[in-house]
């Protein structure tokens, strides 16, 4: 996987929601403090206040800053609007690059894996959870500048060990996009990364059970828990969609919308070990 | 479109939540007073709260209510839990019948419809949209026993006519039926009804998204919109995703979740004039 170095370029987007003018400044003076040169975008109001822009505009700015001379692109926040421009993106034709982004970017690191580009699933420089959290900060320069491997994390839920493709990220989105042009099950063996916020058991139930009936978990070899915040208790419904799988499920392994969360890569293949708690890339 | 008479007997089945008692209490005793002799349900508590039981006990209720000596089904009330059940109902073997209920049993309708049966979206009587709203009653009543063909109301928002049939309903239950065994978009030229609750905008939006990226909308002809209670203000999102489809819409025209709502059948053909805010059964 790509790392960074101090000196490098990087395009900053708004693919989904607009970032808040103070948050955002802070999130740069900590790139900046990195030793990255940052882009900013250029948000353009637009008719529904929860977009950064038109769906023609935030995909232009996407595609132009993943095409400039740069060496990785970062979401500035998630909230909603990557389903709406993503099939405005040309995915197969753009070069590679180190992509960060979370949440509702969810749909566009699935996207990148298709079609062959592994990414950063962390925080971004536009959102509380990025400025006011030095360790969520600490967690996403590591992985960036120094390129870990392994994670030693979470609760073991049900034992057992699986090899596969890292996939997932927020189970909205990973619902959301089921039906799509491009949408498919995940490849074989793959290792499920689940997370969400702000979903109540049942409407969780609904996500999984849409996932489960279009047969997006029938290639899954593991499942990989982060943060259920806002949520309740998800524990029963949990155990109840994804316990009849009957594969290795590692829980609480502090990735999504936590306080520290992890910075882990998708699109790549790790091995789980369930019992022991640890992520390792191969 | 098959329509009731005193004396019919009716069963009363849970394919989702549970009802409270009390309020169902009240609503078999309205559907009482109307001449109808009525089976209700046996509930059995389940470690899920938000289901009435479990999915093979739910969808046994429902398919032994169905082939019992029965007028009609109605459902008790959505919530949740019809997307868990569906796939253990053999839909094409069930014999003709009067089916009644909303929401969640969107899901039910769908797959009722495709079997080829009419059904009828109106108030359950496990709720309190039934048993505090003697006008929503009046209009179940007056659908079932005197089989209304023709609703005048709503507001035009797109002008024109268009004639196919009706689908729809819940549209969180359309987009999480999206990607399942039997899903298919609907046939052409129909209309559909459109309704949500407690869905905001942005969400809204990534339900609307889901099915337009699915093909959902590519058939329909034409739009009612019901009721978008505890939605905010949705106008701005419905004129943005359903404005370019290019086909007459007729808004405000009170289903779903809101005081007195209308009865109205799905899966017949119909008639809408946006123009002259009417809906008129073929």
């Amino acid at each position: 996987m790509s790392v960074l170095s101090r000196g490098d370029r990087v395009a900053l987007v708004s693919p989904a929601g607009p970032a808040l003018a103070p948050v955002l400044a802070e999130g740069v003076a900590v790139l900046r403090s990195w030793g990255l040169t940052v882009t900013t975008p250029v948000v353009q109001p637009w008719s529904l206040p929860y977009l950064a822009g038109s769906d023609a505009g935030r995909a232009a700015e996407f595609v132009d800053a993943w095409c400039s001379d740069v060496a990785a692109v970062f979401c500035v926040r998630g909230g909603y609007g990557c389903l709406r421009m993503t099939d405005l993106v040309p995915w197969e034709e753009l070069p590679p690059r180190v992509f960060v982004g979370s949440s509702d970017v969810t749909v566009l690191h699935a996207e990148l894996n298709a079609a062959g580009q592994p990414t950063v699933f962390g925080p971004m420089p536009g959102t509380r959870d990025f400025v006011a959290d030095p360790l969520a900060q600490q967690r996403l320069r590591r992985f960036l500048f120094e390129g870990m491997s392994s994670w030693t994390a979470g609760t073991p839920v049900v034992p057992g060990t699986a090899r596969g493709v890292l996939v997932g990220g927020n189970v909205a989105l990973l619902a959301a996009a089921v039906g799509g042009p491009r949408w498919s099950v995940p490849a074989a063996g793959a290792i499920a990364l689940l997370e969400d916020v702000g979903e109540e058991a049942y409407r969780l139930d609904r996500l999984l059970t849409q996932l489960l009936r279009a047969g997006w978990f029938a290639p899954v070899s593991g499942i990989v828990l982060g943060s259920w915040t806002g949520c309740g208790d998800v524990s029963a419904v949990l155990a109840d969609r994804l316990g009849p799988l009957g594969v290795p499920v590692l829980g609480e392994f502090g990735f999504g919308h936590c306080p520290g969360q992890w910075t882990l890569p998708l699109g790549v293949e790790a091995v789980l070990d369930a019992s022991a708690g640890t992520l390792t890339l191969v």
